[in-house]
């Protein structure tokens, strides 16, 4: 497995064009499209039992396992838009269908943007008829660019393997369930893969990599990962091999999206060894990762390991407190619950943070990603706008 | 009940003095003594499993129902400090024992500051025989100048009834179960009670007070509300009557350490109305005051209704998407879970924010009180000192 030039695996087209939904002018709609000869395909949604229009319209799109194209929109989340926003959502993927030749039930649909407002449709249908005329194998850029909001860079990830590839955008900064901020995800592989297998990896692979990022424990109505499998490589992948290349290339996403968090200045890795179960690990990880006065100590450059602790002990995971080990940045600043090496020989200074946290009670492991929380978070978040 | 000038109930004594514990020189060391005739008393304390070398020593001494003095520091948490931060606090307890000519089991502990550094004991020794020299009747507000860390005012309040009063004071900005950054309070009252009145009010209370603001979520390993009662009035107050203002005074307390978190611009009610239970109603508030993008909204002045909606939809508890209804400030921004009144009406500029959330699924209802996440809070925790 290499990592190649990232463009689209045979049989796919994508576009990324600018219809007018963002202030700012910025491309905002885009395309992709599976040519075939396979449309199968699967997705994971936001756990958010206030979900947008277009994921309740395309967790059923995707429920016989074939999509044919997904149009995706920024400048416009369509959540909280009531019976008008899903009509908005289905007539969008009528007008795609009709472009396109194919089914309205095979078009999905993803939107990210302000919760709360409708989408304005003239614009939009306008944008996608502009999309279908752009459709091009060289497209996936700029359909990566066009599903931007806060991002600051655009985000694609490819892997190929003998006679076979993977690729995918992403848009956001946040974990998949709970989710943040909206998080959109298209995969795309040539692959002969069945539509059991495809989806087996799918949850396999996301739960290793969207689900272990959480930059600041916000839940989106909107998150979406979606992969479509052309077959046009004419290899038939086992589910093994395709789950360990979809891993790569969605952990290489995560950690996209994790390094442009908005108004991130550290990406913090908290790494839990040595717990009883692989759950205990995440619990304790997570609970690190959402301390907000962890995560402010953390963009102070400030080693605040009683932070850390105070976080851990909030957890039902198996430990003794009196045996817990943190390092940060490899100085092992806590040992045995109490005082450990001097915090003043940790540096914070790089942008990659190491937190290890050892439970002395099993032999299970597990790392969550997160940021530190910052004035440039609380910037961008106090007067969003895109 | 009416609110008096607050100070100490019959059969008490209090000190407030400076020790040199912290860098600022400030106050930093308090004692409240108990001088009966009874000495009754009621604690709760952390819930976090990481607890601090005083919480641990104090659970102990209140497990019998009598305390005769509590002796607090700022300046230092003597959390994580293993066997020998143990050993201190059993010294302070002694030392003040020692002092007063009561037993050290019966003096109750509590400290705040930092965690992880041992507490400078020569000077905590030399600013308890100080306190022990300055006791007086008058001393409750110098007692909660002493108690303070990042506070900006002292916290104290105070209710009388026919012949007897209760008063307590608070430092810190947070919530009990889960609490941040430390939260101690000390209430005294000169009610005539038993042990088991007292201690079923004390949960009572703090269950619709402490247990009800929710600054920032994290949990402290400090955390500490003691009650003490001299019975020196003569008078017996049933249970009932001693819960009732017992609740109005955490409540007091508990709306001041809101008012002055850390950075906050925003003082914020989340009240859930027409939830099927008290527990979805809490559940649901406390889901929109732990987010930290609604939070930063509400700094901004910003009525982002959506970020409502999308923690809303983290939560377990009843309820229809399509039926939900959420005003800010009076305007009912979201309607039947879609787009309601103009959100430009809605003004955030006071102080004061309420939102209001409403179920549609039962009979029950339950407020939780939050702060805005402010550049104020990121700094303020960004390089954490005192």
């Amino acid at each position: 497995m290499s990592t190649l030039e990232v463009r689209l695996p045979r049989g796919f087209r994508a576009a990324g064009v600018t219809a007018g939904l963002k202030a700012s002018g910025r491309p905002d709609v885009a395309l992709v499209v599976n040519d075939g000869p396979d449309h199968v395909a699967a997705a994971v949604f936001t756990t958010n039992r206030v979900e947008a229009a277009p994921v309740t319209w395309s967790r059923q799109v995707v429920t016989d396992g074939r999509v044919d194209a997904v149009i995706l929109n920024s400048g416009g989340a369509n959540a909280c838009t009531g019976p008008q926003g899903f009509a908005d959502t289905h007539h969008t993927a009528e007008h795609v269908a009709e472009l396109l030749g194919i089914s309205p039930g095979d078009v999905a649909v993803c939107s990210t943007g302000l919760i709360g407002e409708l989408l304005p449709m003239d614009r939009l249908l306008h944008g996608i008829d502009a999309a279908a005329g752009a459709l091009t194998p060289d497209g996936l850029e700029r359909a990566a660019v066009a599903i931007m909001t806060t991002d600051t860079v655009h985000k694609v990830a490819g892997h190929s393997d003998d006679g076979w590839s993977l690729v995918g955008m992403a848009k956001g900064a946040g974990m998949l369930a709970p989710a943040l901020a909206t998080m959109l995800v298209v995969l795309a592989t040539d692959a002969v893969v069945t539509p059991a297998d495809l989806d087996a990896a799918l949850r396999a692979a996301t739960g290793v990599s969207f689900d272990r990022i959480d930059s600041d424990a916000c839940m989106s109505t909107n998150d979406t990962v979606l992969i479509l499998a052309s077959g046009a490589s004419g290899v038939a992948v086992p589910r093994e091999d395709l789950t360990a290349v979809l891993s790569a290339v969605c952990s290489d996403l995560a950690r996209q999206l994790i390094a442009d968090a908005e108004g991130a200045a550290h990406d913090i890795a908290i790494e839990v060894r040595e717990a009883t179960s692989v759950d205990d690990a995440l619990e304790v990880a997570r609970a690190v990762a959402r301390n907000n006065l962890f995560k402010c100590a953390i963009f102070g450059n400030d080693p605040n390991w009683g932070r850390v602790l105070a976080a851990v002990g909030t957890t039902r995971a198996s430990f003794n407190p009196a045996r817990l080990d943190v390092a940060m940045n490899g100085v092992q600043v806590c040992r045995a619950g109490g005082v450990g090496d001097d915090r003043a020989l940790v540096d914070l200074a790089p942008r990659e943070v190491h937190v290890l946290v050892d439970l002395h009670a099993g032999e299970e492991s597990a790392t969550i990603w997160t940021n530190d929380l910052t004035h440039d978070y609380v910037h961008e978040n106090s007067a969003y706008s895109t």
